[in-house]
């Protein structure tokens, strides 16, 4: 817990700095609200089950679909853009590997209302602010970008109908973790050509502007879009950070522009994590088209990557004093001392029936700045025995004084 | 969100004071881990279904049972007294009425370890000072304290076999909120006698402690420990909080010995938050017999109670710098001015494309405390206008120097 909140805490501030605002929703959602055909991974493996009142039910797997359903429930009163933030539990109903498992968290971040690509440009500053706050650097990890505005430009090449467009990313999408003929085979068992196919894998290859405007030409979106989010790269000052890379696609059905990934440069882990447009979501569900755009970043990858990089921190228990009543009659006078330092702000462990052996151990164990001993002879004077724990200091205090010595 | 962080934060706040740690749990449990035949409230309304490998799982109603699994999965290797917290949400499957919903979240402290009073005069302390930080008075709230050893003693009197002890506890707990005569045919149906029906409700009638004495004669546990916990809340210092009432008895089966619950005094609403010692947990999972006693406290009833009293704090939005290009052609130095003030600590929400009565109007709504303008005479001589908006001051200042405006 203590790690975990060490690593929320940094999202929550990242999430400040960006003047993000934090939202909620439901982790139980209506099924309806992630059935999506295009036969992404993430909706196979929905954790999902009829309610006792035959309701059809889920355990979310992500977040964006609820959070465009309050943006459209809002209407509009929304005062755009919106720039949320929100640190929520996700399901998967699949086997569980490294970094990855049937329940996590995953911070996510949005921008609503945004059509310009400043608004990814702000997503991938807060996740590179968030490795620098970690004290990862851009050896240990880089953000792969591209556009599913490049993969849409080859389709059109070949004359493929837009109606294909979704599934052909989600198959694409497995670039690299399926063989290449797997791949191949879906995408021609869509109707794609081999022709087709073979020059879609060929664009996907692409890993520099200039080659993608050779391949694509100058005048389209796609390159317009990525030359820009590099340019303000370079204005914020993470240019190092970010490199182009045609075949990121990301499995998520619903984006439709600028689509990025984390990733460790040793290639042990699977991606940190991935965002992207998404401007036809909320019209999907039926509200005014409205541009969008957001990430996800989950809690397990990025802890397995802090373990490989010796980053996790050293966060131990820590209490401030520990009082003792050396003496059971002594518990009265005990009480009323815990009770003052905490109204004082201090965090009090009051420890009784115990060997002053294992008070001291204990001190050790809850790392404890200050030991109170309240005895008989000192609490006749009104006076209690302060040990400074790390000094080894110690002192006779009378109460009205306490204060000094904390 | 701003609302339940700021009630969440001083939840963590007090956990921390009274040195507790945080502990987690998962939301989706086995169901068997709340099968129990009492009669509860919580256990008929649970949360239950199926899910797609055949498994009986549930929505959590409460936390304790899964706190009590994780400590006997410790075992010998917990070093008691274990004093944990957590803030989770907890479902019922139920009508929602006020301050009761289908979905909530329940602030728990629990005390493991610790068979003496001292744990349950911790814990309500721990409630005291809750109510405390959060404007609450002794004239708007009060504890409610007895001890399921009192119904127990009453039943001894009256020879009703141990084995129905659980049910009585969980019929008897109606009280007050269904018809007296309901309560008695459940108890009779039971094979309770009326007579002893009669003499149960009489015991738990009392709300002094000397009337107790008086009843169940002075050399019981009943007696003495609610003693004692009345002795230590003068220690303390929350006497003022806290009353005996017999007619305490919660709703949940496991408790053992004391049991309490904050209430307001105008009676308005259900119990804030209801709590108790519960001995026998553990063992009944089949772990050692340890002492162990906490409380649940939810979101719901006491934010309900801060709106009655008008202490909901008063929330805002909070900016520290809007950066606004006042020229398209400036977004390239406007995003290095934020990017630099961010990483200085500065929470910055970044403008662009908007009219300037816009931007003043953002700036109010978001409660910003400066606007940075860059425009393109100033940023020829490398430099900025910064807008205090609550002093209204303007100044022209370098880049280098914009620390000192902030």
């Amino acid at each position: 817990m203590r790690l975990r909140q060490w690593l929320f805490q940094n999202f929550r501030e990242v999430s400040r700095l960006l003047s993000f605002e934090e939202v909620d929703f439901p982790v139980l959602e209506s099924e309806a609200l992630f059935i999506r055909k295009a036969g992404e991974e993430i909706t196979q493996q929905l954790y999902n089950f009829e309610d006792k009142g035959g309701r059809r039910v889920v355990l979310r797997p992500e977040i964006t679909p609820s959070l465009a359903r309050l943006v459209m429930k809002q209407g509009k009163s929304a005062s755009f853009p919106l720039k949320w933030f929100t640190i929520g539990q996700c399901w998967r109903y699949e086997r569980m590997t490294r970094g990855r498992r049937r329940e996590h968290y995953q911070w996510n971040m949005d921008i609503i209302g945004i059509s310009k690509v400043r608004a990814e440009a702000e997503l991938i500053y807060a996740i590179v602010l968030l490795f620098e706050r970690l004290g990862i650097t851009a050896q240990d990890v880089g953000i792969r970008v591209s556009s599913r505005k490049v993969l849409q430009a080859a389709l059109d090449k070949f004359s493929i109908p837009k109606a294909l467009f979704t599934k052909v990313c989600v198959i694409v999408d497995k670039l690299g973790k399926i063989p290449v003929d797997e791949i191949e085979k879906e995408l021609t068992s869509l109707g794609v050509s081999i022709e087709a196919v073979k020059g879609i894998v060929d664009v996907l290859s692409l890993t520099s502007l200039a080659d993608l405007e050779g391949a694509l030409g100058s005048d389209g979106e796609a390159v317009a879009d990525l030359k820009k989010l590099f340019s303000l790269a370079e204005n914020y000052g993470y240019s190092q950070w970010i490199q182009f890379d045609a075949s990121v696609v990301r499995g998520l059905a619903y984006y439709t522009g600028i689509v990025f990934e984390a990733f460790d440069r040793e290639g042990k882990l699977r991606a940190i994590c991935g965002g992207g447009r998404y401007d036809r979501l909320l019209s999907m569900f039926g509200g005014d088209e409205v541009p969008a755009c957001g990430f996800g970043f989950g809690d397990a990858v990025i802890i397995e990557l802090l373990k490989e990089k010796g980053l996790l921190p050293d966060l131990l228990q820590k209490v401030d004093c520990i009082v003792f009543p050396l003496d059971a009659a002594l518990e009265g006078p005990a009480s009323t001392i815990a009770s003052s330092l905490r109204r004082r702000g201090q965090s009090v462990d009051l420890v009784e029936d115990r060997r002053l052996k294992w008070v001291f151990k204990h001190c050790e164990r809850v790392n404890a700045s200050r030991l109170i001993l309240v005895g008989s002879s000192e609490w006749e004077r009104g006076m209690v025995r302060v040990k400074n724990l790390s000094t080894r200091e110690e002192n006779d205090v009378k109460l009205d004084e306490l204060d000094q010595f904390l």
